[in-house]
C-alpha cells in the first residue's frame, strides 16, 4: 500500500502505461492494465522484466513483494476498484478525450484520473467530462519505472487538491513532482527536449554531424553537467567567480546572433528519416533493442546511484533515490 | 611528454583559458598563461586548486608530476619554445584576428594553433594570418579540466594534417575530440545548447517555471538519458520495439505543432535578467561559486566513474576515462 493506493489501473499499456504498470507493480500496487492491442501483454511483459531488473539491483530485499499485474478486458473492467486511474493512450485528442470520457464515467467519485499526454492540454481533455475537477496531467519520462520526474499540470477544472493528492501519490512511487505553474502546450520538459532536437535534425540534415556524432557531443560535454545541475546552475559556473548576471550580461548579445535555423521547422521527409534511421542503425551495432534498454537502465542506475552518494542527503536524482531507498526500508519494517 | 608536446601556451587565462592551462599542467606538461588581466594569476591559482583537487581523486598515484605553470609578460613571451598554442580570449572577431596575428608572428612554422572559440568560423579568423594552414578549433566545454570533448573545426585554410595532429594531442590529455564535418557559426555543442537556453529564457519570462524548477526538469529526466546516449540513441529506444524509423514517422508531424516560441529571440532586458539572477541565487542556497563548482566536479567525477564501469570498455565519458587511466598508468611505469 502507497500513500493510500492498494489498487491502480493503467489504461493504454504501451512504451509508457507498460513502464507505469511495473512502477506500480513493483511499489506492491495491484494493477489492472487495458490495452486493445492484441500484442500488449507480451510487451508489458518485457518492460515489468527490464523493471524488475533494475529494482533487484536499486533496492535489493527491501523491495516490497510485487503487486499482482492482470490484464483487463475494457476500461471499465480495469477501472472497477482502483484508487487512481493513469491513462496513456496514444496523443489524440479526440481519442484521448473519448477514453477519459469512459474512465469518468466507470471511476467513482473521489479517485483521480492522471493523464500522461506528453503535450495535450488537460482543460482540452477535460471537455467531456462530468467530474472534470479530478482529471490532471501527470507525464512521466521514458523509462517510467526508473527516472523520477513526473510534470504535473492543472486544467481550467482541476481542483487544487487533486493536485495536491496525486503529488503524494507519485512521490510515494519514488518520483519527483514538479508542478507547472501555467498551462502550455508540451509542458516544460518536452518544450526543452524538442528545442534541442530540432536544431539536432537540421545538423544531420545538412551533413554538418551524423546522429552518433552529435550523441558524443552530448554525452561527452554538456550532457554530463546537465545530468547533476541542469542548465541555469551550470551556467551559474560558467560566469566565473562574477555568476549568473555577470553571465547573462555577456552572453545577452549572443542570443540575437543568426547561429541557428530554429526559425524553420525541418521537413521530416523519406530522405531524412532514411539517413537518421541507418546511421542509427550503425550508432546500434547490431545491439537490439532490448540490449540497448538494459544498457541505459544500467547506466541510469549507475549515475543514480553516483548522485546519492553526493552529499548527506544525495544531490538530484540521487535524492530521490535515497528518499526512495529509506521509504521502503521503512515499509519494509 | 604527451603526443611530443612538452610546453604549451595558453594566450588568454579565464574560466576556458584557465582550465586549459590545468589541462596541460596536470597530464606533466609546462604552461606559460598570458592574460592582461592583473588578477588573473590569482583566478588561474584557483582553477588550478579545482583541477587538481579532481585529478588526485581520478588518478591517485598515477598522476604525472605536474607541468610547470607560468605567467608570460606578452604573447610572445610565453609563445616562445611552445610545442602547441591555445588561444581562449573574449569571443569579438577583431580582438581574435588581432591576437592570433601576434601569436602567428611569434610561433615558428609547424606549431599548431587552436582557437577555443565557441562559435566564431575558423575561416574568418584566418583572414590576416601568414601561416593560416596551421589554424583550426578546439571547442572545449567549462570545466575544461575534466569534460573530455573538444570540437574540432576547419577553416578553410586549414591543412588536413593540422587537424589530425590536433585530435592526437588532445586525445593524449584525455579528451575526446569531435570533428565537425562543416563550417558553420556555433559548431555542434552550441547550437544544440543555445536551442535549449532560448526556451528556457521563455518559460522563466512568461511565469510557467522558475530557473530551480527547470532544473529540476532537466536533472530528474532527460539530463540523465543525455548524459549516456546523447538524443539520438535515447529516442531509438522510445520507438519501443519497433525502434527508429517508427519514431520519427510518429513524431514527425509533432515538428510542425506550434508548441514553441522558438521562433522568437526574447529579449534579455533588465527585468529578466533580475528575475533570473534573484532566482539564481535562491537556487544556489549560499554556497558560493567555488563550492558550487567542487560539487559539480565530484558529481561529474562519480558520473564519470559510472560509466567507466559500465561495460569492459566504459561507456561514453567512462570509455574516455578509462583510456585516460591507462595511459597514465602506462606513462609512470
Amino acid at each position: 500500500m502507497t500513500a493510500g493506493i492498494e489498487r491502480a489501473a493503467c489504461i493504454g499499456g504501451g512504451v509508457i502505461g507498460g513502464g507505469w504498470a511495473a512502477r506500480f507493480a513493483l511499489n506492491g500496487i495491484d494493477v489492472a492494465i487495458y490495452d486493445p492491442d492484441p500484442d500488449a501483454e507480451r510487451k508489458a511483459g518485457g518492460m515489468l522484466d527490464n523493471a524488475e531488473r533494475a529494482f533487484a539491483r536499486l533496492f535489493g530485499d527491501d523491495r516490497p513483494a510485487p503487486g499482482a499485474l492482470r490484464f483487463a478486458g475494457s476500461v471499465a473492467e480495469a477501472v472497477d476498484g482502483a484508487g487512481f486511474v493513469q491513462e496513456s493512450v496514444p496523443e489524440r485528442l479526440d481519442l484521448k478525450r473519448e477514453v477519459l470520457a469512459e474512465i469518468d464515467a466507470a471511476a467513482p467519485a473521489g479517485i483521480l484520473v492522471a493523464s500522461s499526454t506528453s503535450g495535450l492540454l488537460p482543460s482540452d481533455m477535460q471537455r467531456d467530462l462530468n467530474r472534470s475537477g479530478r482529471l490532471l496531467v501527470g507525464h512521466p519520462f521514458n523509462p517510467v519505472y526508473l527516472l523520477p520526474l513526473v510534470e504535473l499540470v492543472a486544467g481550467r477544472d482541476t481542483l487544487p487538491a487533486s493536485v495536491e493528492r496525486a503529488a503524494e501519490i507519485y512521490a510515494s512511487l519514488g518520483m519527483k513532482p514538479v508542478v507547472v505553474r501555467k498551462e502550455i502546450d508540451a509542458f516544460i520538459g518536452d518544450r526543452l527536449q524538442e528545442a534541442l532536437w530540432r536544431e539536432a535534425l537540421w545538423l544531420v540534415r545538412d551533413g554538418v554531424a551524423t546522429v552518433e556524432e552529435i550523441d558524443d557531443v552530448i554525452r561527452y560535454s554538456f550532457g554530463l553537467r546537465w545530468a547533476q545541475m541542469g542548465v541555469f546552475q551550470t551556467y551559474r559556473l560558467a560566469g566565473g567567480e562574477a555568476g549568473m548576471r555577470h553571465f547573462l550580461e555577456q552572453f545577452g548579445p549572443c542570443l540575437a546572433w543568426p547561429w541557428s535555423k530554429l526559425t524553420d521547422v525541418p521537413e521530416l521527409d523519406d530522405g531524412l528519416i532514411d539517413t537518421i534511421a541507418s546511421q542509427s542503425d550503425a550508432q546500434a551495432a547490431g545491439r537490439s533493442i532490448r540490449e540497448l534498454e538494459r544498457l541505459r537502465d544500467d547506466n541510469l542506475i549507475a549515475i543514480m546511484e553516483a548522485l546519492e552518494r553526493s552529499g548527506a542527503a544525495g544531490w538530484g536524482a540521487g535524492a530521490a533515490l535515497k528518499d526512495a531507498r529509506q521509504r521502503l526500508r521503512k515499509r519494509r519494517g
